[in-house]
């Protein structure tokens, strides 16, 4: 060990690559915010309790990870508004599980905080599941995993400490 | 504002409270390992290049949270085996979603690096959708969101930011 990693970007992993794109807990509530339509820097600073400085900093990382893009502001030429592009809008399954998750085992009196619905028939959507190849939605517990035809170095390492443990 | 917020837990909203129980990227990590089926600290220090320290401190906040629990290893007294609990491992899909995300947006020559499946047929599994009432696999675009029974502070402020933006 070369000593505590600060960043997962060499690490040769999907989840690796994905939390290290998303970035830290800031960055998770600014691409919940810009997918509930927040687009404003001093709107996400007000409603986040974040600090301008670290607000800058993630939106710069946000956006240079891809996840964001600012265009200018018509109505306002110092302002910028902030966008998800495709790849974080492709996020939007994992905020509502992480919102379903939330509102299920740190449940409110009175029921859910939020409900994701189909836009075109109101119908609620469950975010949180795992689906078959013929659309049946499977529970965590009928989900496997193995490494995939592009290989990871981190999973062969893990799958190896696995195994060792199972054989010892 | 009174400066930073450090946590999310006073939060009024099922997405903060699900990240601050979930806690960083090192919190986020060792789940994943978990639900690889890696047991032990010494596993976890080694596989994820993390000091003992933050690993204790990691490991001792999922506990506390709820999501892991540790019971004696019968082979070694001094150790522990660490494991899910329903809580944590109601966490696979949201996993699964950005370990898909990551292999889709950082993909990797030769294909997925990691795959799931469906343990008693072997067929894959998507786990970054949302579902709707009646089976369907519904797109980003298709899913919408609203306040729910439950009512949230953090919801209305926003809703509230969202709205004075397009009114003016």
């Amino acid at each position: 060990m070369a000593g505590t990693r600060t960043s997962f970007a060499d690490l040769d992993c999907g989840f690796a690559q994905a939390i290290e794109h998303i970035g830290d807990q800031w960055c998770f509530l600014i691409i919940r915010n810009l997918l509930m339509g927040m687009t404003r820097f001093e709107d996400f600073a007000a409603h986040l309790s974040i600090s301008p400085k670290i607000l800058a900093d993630r939106l710069q990382r946000l956006t240079g990870e891809g996840l964001i893009e600012a265009r200018p502001d018509e109505d306002d030429r110092r302002g910028k508004i902030y966008e998800l592009t495709e790849k974080g809008r492709d996020l939007t399954p994992v905020v509502g599980a992480l919102t379903q998750w939330g509102d299920r085992w740190v449940p409110k009196k009175g029921g859910v905080r939020t409900e994701f619905y189909e836009l075109s028939t109101g119908e609620p959507v469950t975010c949180t599941v795992g689906v078959s190849k013929h659309g049946h939605i499977l529970s965590p517990d009928e989900i496997g995993h193995r490494t995939g035809p592009g290989g990871s170095q981190v999973r062969d390492e893990l799958d190896a400490l696995v195994e060792r443990r199972k054989t010892s």
